[in-house]
């Protein structure tokens, strides 16, 4: 799966490794201090082993892990690869000043350094955790050469840019089983994120066993629930890489499953159903009775035992306050304790429930909304609304997490979320003290539009550019860069199981009906499902937590790669700067593309998936003949008449119109081409504007 | 996944569907009777259900797991489609005139008949088992079609040919997780196999948990080994699924592992280490010895309890005799008792196993050398050896399965599989009575060089058309539509993930070490491992159960379907029933395939792996240009010279000697485009001998 070679003809590391040799190296998060060292290469045999240096059994079960992932890097089998017992003999010796915590905190040192040189490998960090992200380095140097699997001599120091570096997983949404739990925390060890964020009960589920109160789940969540004994399995596989597990409870809103089991929660009498339909709902607990209380301390309590982590997420967030504004028992309780709004009805909730919280031991985290003048200033802010949110609380003195910008459902460009900083902004004009509160910031992945089918697709590789804005230094920026790394971390991933590259040609062989996908799959590879919220906005009939999710919308990634790339050889060739070969490349995709449809009718013919995007597909090919007759005015050295540029400019416009809730990418380019060959600039065909947005 | 249409331009059902229109249906194994009907088709919505006639805890299972089977083939959710407790209301009813057997038994009933029109399916079978295979045919049926996902109407009445139908799969020599012996067993449910046959001991590893005698696991397995409990989880697993499990423990040869911890076993003293190498070796249990039978007593006990199917597997082959010719007391014990071979030896401890197998309950199964005149008529031949053994030990009265022709680890052709059938031969000479001894068949999957990543690959899809053979009617033997619906099939899998498909090309990826792997792609695809024993045979240096498989020869498939379809386009071509465009599709892949090799060479200076096929990809480059001369010849209407010919002939048979253990397979269609240019009849050039084959 790995390490992939630069892409030909960009050197995109010349401006990172500093009067440095230009090497293969290809690390996404990119490190701290990277110096490559002309001590030949390391190669990786099948006796390779690894030599502990201290007898930490943390240090030996990451070293079997380690052993593990080479296996799956390199091809190999169980038996190859073994720590050793003479440690001064192995190839990679590793030693840790001091075993991690026993539960995992927020800010232990991850820091690490790693030689290599042909002779061995030395890996030395001050904590078990530190030799984790040291060796996520290691696995991804490996590159195949003509001696076989081997890494080259580096030294490199690496520590991490913030001490918080998240993933949230909805599993409240549609339920996510426990293998795609396990291979998405794989990835986030690989890519050196340390939390994972779980987000277990929402209006359409309870995702959890409580053996305090069954009917949360019994009746919440449709039989699709984590036993404690597997959230313990899981909170044991993530800690053994490196990954703190953060459970989310969403109260006072955001509730409706827990309503169903047990309805004297709520603020309006029930009875409830699990609710089938997204959005903000008006069921909410009730936070001017005494029980509610009551069931949260025993329910925090219980699952303040089951998670050993510091912090405990309660939600907080999207209360419409209409079940409170139609009880007259709330009204007069607001009244009587001088609660003028509901958001203060609210912030009297979460004082409470932070109380509760801190009796267990624990920290509270929650989003915006639970950011109140009475919060101890313990108490952790993640931010959907933004880094002015963030740099407001940190100026009360309250911590915070960065999550806008990160949402990895509304399928926005890669690059429109590396270059999101959680110090920008408002936050760039903070005193250091107050950046420290700033710990640093978690991706989202909500799942109103994902099933464990395609929720993978989602979250990676765009994942992996965020977690690198989380871990490196603020000054890797380079897009060229990250695109390519992006590439590479993206097929690498497949050796743990994540089916975000595998499982995209079944599901267009599912959509069409046959094994022969070609003609739908050079369709799909140019579409990108609509961003933000316009799916919703955009949808012909409701969609609701039932609806399959087996469309092209569900099945196109979230940037085309294929469009970008076309988009590249675009502006080179409008530039000027012409390459020998880039008309002529430009001119074959075209060609193949204007093609395509009539090799895209007789699927669309059969299967009612193909033919609701068959408009794309012809869209596709009027595009590609307008980027054609381009091409053609300008190497006959003539103009393009400006009624043609007109016609052409409207056709680009409506074929850059939603359909389906996909978007053809390759629009914006073919304008350019057709004003280029009008004698016009070229301008950038900006996203059409959907509601929802 | 499915289901997809027939290639355009074959009829393959015009003779299957008697005076039937011509519908798109792509079943595997084909049912006995199918008649299709005029009665529209059923829509399978989100609100689809299933309604039970019968009030069985088992039928019930059943159609729980179909349900996740079509949430999964129409890519739909967990809350979608439903048991209805109003069967009458049911999109599908189903009823079975009584449950299948606690203990699935040889010869259960599996008949079913299934009728479809678009106001609902009926589904009625004598027991669950015909409802599961049933299940598995309506699964199969299902089409996208302009109206969402649907069957057409149709009448089904099917029954199996033969009672025994299986794939064994080893353990022994390469571990294979729990994994992947589930999803194996889910695709042998898919193609109506009911026999999983376990192969759990090995020289290189005993696989299994055993309580009584724990140092069996402990020294014998490097760890990896099945504890009761997740045998248990198989066994039930398997059972869900109409899947027998039958385990074999080899006895009294393939047993070095056996020795490590119980080293008194052997034949000569020992200490013993489990075997690296593959072949046949000289340790053997002591048939001679009291407390050889007593501590096989007890073992036999021990997994008789556990297994709870009928037949019991004692291997029984390829002992080579020399610890027994070694050792003097064995000599005496042979000499005291009239055993005048190492053959009459192995039939006395043969014997005395029978008796403690049968004294457990069980029935004894065992390879072709276990037939001795003293057996009862009871035990159960499988034979590795051919029809003829087959015939032999029938005609003797016993009962026996077909394993020549089926071993899958040999990298033969489908259609050298499919065409083997248990009846032919000297099977065909049997008379009635005997023919009923002959139960059916068995696939192998030795895993000398299979691990966890390319085991399917070497199982599917060749396996669905062997399935079929034991399945359907002995008069379906049309390759052109058993190759169209055995790659209907082997997409159709992917869903029950199955890797056969999708480790393609990661397993590419990871040898080219770039996610570009197009070129590298072009070749594999059009090249094969080689057949029989030759891997051994031309390996340059001995290979061991440590040895990676991650090279070309491990991921280039069994049989290259494009080189098939390549010989289909020249075999045409050269007949003179040339339509529009084979010529020029001829010459275009040609041409392709001639400038691969460009595009190949920057990947082989980079990786070991890819410089091992470098010379196969210039003789790709070569072979082409020699059929491109040869269409040039034939289209100047001029006969290729003699000389020409004669050397393009001398380079074939160079191109398609093994190279790195694999084989260029357009070889031969090439081979005949040079000959007919020359005005020569073309001929088949023969598979190259290799030593092993």
């Amino acid at each position: 799966m790995r390490i992939f070679s630069i892409v030909p003809g960009i050197l995109i590391f010349a401006s990172l490794i500093a009067a440095q040799e230009n090497r293969n190296i290809q690390l996404m998060p990119w490190p701290s201090n990277i110096k490559t060292t002309a001590g030949g290469q390391l190669v990786i045999q099948n006796s390779f082993s690894v030599g502990l240096q201290n007898n930490d059994p943390r240090l030996r079960k990451t070293a079997e892990i380690f052993l593990n992932d080479l296996r799956r890097h390199t091809g190999s089998l169980p038996l190859d690869f073994a720590i050793t017992d003479q440690p001064g003999q192995a190839q990679l010796r590793i030693s840790s000043q001091h075993p991690s915590k026993e539960v995992q905190e927020l800010g232990e040192d991850e820091s690490y350094k790693l030689e290599v040189a042909a002779s061995g490998a030395e890996l030395t960090a001050p904590t078990t955790l530190g030799v984790m992200r040291g060796l996520q380095t290691f696995l991804q140097l490996i590159e195949i050469t003509p001696q076989g699997f081997a890494v080259s001599s580096v030294v490199i120091e690496d520590k991490p840019r913030f001490p918080w570096r998240g993933l949230m997983i909805d599993s409240g949404r549609h339920f996510m089983p426990l293998d795609v739990i396990k291979r998405n925390i794989d990835a986030m060890a690989a890519v050196k994120l340390n939390v994972f964020h779980w987000h277990l009960s929402e209006n359409q589920g309870f995702r959890i066993e409580s053996k305090r109160f069954p009917k949360l789940q019994e009746m919440g969540s449709d039989g699709l629930y984590y036993t404690q004994a597997e959230v313990r399995d899981v909170i044991s596989y993530a800690h053994d890489r490196g990954v703190r597990v953060v459970p989310e409870f969403d109260m006072p809103g955001h509730s409706t499953s827990w309503f169903v089991g047990y309805p004297d929660l709520a603020s309006a009498p029930g009875p409830y159903s699990i609710e089938r339909k997204w959005g903000v709902f008006d069921p909410a607990m009730d936070p001017t009775r005494d029980s509610t209380y009551k069931f949260l301390d025993a329910f925090i309590g219980e699952m303040a035992a089951l998670f050993p982590d510091q912090f405990f997420h309660i939600g907080g967030d999207e209360v419409n306050g209409k079940q409170w504004d139609a009880n007259p028992k709330i009204q007069e309780f607001m009244h009587s304790h001088g609660l003028k709004s509901d958001a203060d009805l609210q912030g009297y909730f979460v004082e409470r429930v932070q109380k509760i919280v801190a009796k267990h031991g624990k920290t509270m985290e929650g989003w915006d909304e639970i950011l109140r003048p009475n919060m101890p200033s313990s108490i952790v802010i993640q931010s959907w609304r933004g880094q002015k949110s963030l740099a407001d609380a940190a100026k009360q003195g309250y911590r915070g997490l960065l999550s806008s910008g990160y949402y990895l459902d509304l399928n926005y460009s890669t690059t429109s979320h590396y270059t999101v900083d959680p110090m920008s902004g408002d936050a760039a004009n903070l005193t250091d003290a107050e950046k420290e509160k700033i710990l640093g910031g978690e991706a989202c992945m909500w799942s109103e539009y994902v099933s464990p089918e395609n929720m993978d697709s989602r979250i990676w590789p765009r994942m992996a550019p965020i977690a690198e804005r989380l871990w490196s230094p603020q000054n890797i920026t380079d897009l060229a860069s990250m695109y390519a790394r992006m590439a590479q971390v993206s097929a690498w991933l497949d050796a743990y199981g994540l089916n975000h590259n595998t499982q995209y040609v079944p599901m267009l062989q599912r959509i069409a009906g046959t094994d022969d996908v070609s003609a739908l799959k050079t369709l799909v590879d140019l579409v990108e499902p609509v961003k933000g919220y316009a799916r919703e906005a955009l949808a012909t009939s409701e969609p609701t937590a039932l609806s399959p999710l087996h469309r092209v919308v569900d099945a196109a990634r979230p940037e085309s790669e294929a469009a970008r790339e076309f988009s590249k050889l675009v502006d080179a060739f409008v530039s000027g700067k012409i390459k020998p070969g880039v008309e002529a490349e430009i001119r074959t995709q075209l060609t193949r593309w204007r093609d395509n449809d009539e090799n895209l009718q007789p699927l669309a013919a059969r299967s009612s998936l193909v033919q609701e995007v068959a408009p794309l597909s012809q869209n596709l090919s009027a595009v590609s003949v307008a980027g054609l007759k381009a091409l053609e005015y300008l190497d006959r050295g003539e103009k393009a008449p400006a009624d043609w540029e007109t016609h052409q400019l409207a056709l680009m416009q409506e074929a850059f119109q939603p359909k389906v809730q996909v978007m053809l990418m390759i629009v914006p380019a073919t304008q350019k081409l057709v004003q280029f060959s009008a004698g016009q600039t070229p301008t950038t065909l900006a996203l059409p504007k959907t509601p929802g947005e």
